[in-house]
């Protein structure tokens, strides 16, 4: 009983099972995000197609920041 | 049956699974709130092109303002 | 059996865990209401572009109020 429980106490993997849930967490946002800005994006140069150059700046900005905190993120959810 | 709970204790990585949800969490709060204004920003340039300066201004102000509370959050979980 | 308790009082990662899901929800509010406020932002100087500065002064500061209370509370959850 002893040893199940110094086994059981030593890594019960919640830790793990945290840090992969947040990977996970943090992948589904960020796809939600890149998502809305790409899919706006489209649109709104198929109703201004002359307005395409700073469409896909601002797309590119903006999606920029989403991805800069999820990898920072991922970083130190994997050193954790 | 002190022994066991003795290192039931010790750590059982519930901390470290609450870390890894947060960042999770954080990531996916991040992502909606940038993702909707890079979205609205690029349908707002479509509708008024010759604005695109002011737009892309405001959209980056206020996207960096949930970045920095996103890193912030991210660094203090992971010193947690 | 009070042995039991005390010990498994002692440190189980329920308060870690509960402070890492408190900044993650905390981020999760923050960046839905900065970015609702961002998304109309855009879309009001789109509507209105020459009342483009008197709109983004107000982003600002509804935005940073949203800030604020969000790095407060990051920084006592911190403690905790």
């Amino acid at each position: 009983m002893i040893d199940f429980a110094m086994l059981l106490a030593q890594d019960a993997g919640f830790g793990t099972m945290g840090v992969g849930l947040a990977m996970g967490l943090a992948i589904i946002g960020a796809s939600l995000g890149i998502g809305r800005i790409g899919g706006n994006a489209v649109e709104a140069i198929a109703r201004q197609p002359e307005a395409s150059g700073t469409i896909s700046t601002q797309m590119l900005i903006s999606a920029a920041l989403i991805e800069g905190v999820t990898v920072v993120a991922l970083i130190l959810m994997f050193l954790k």
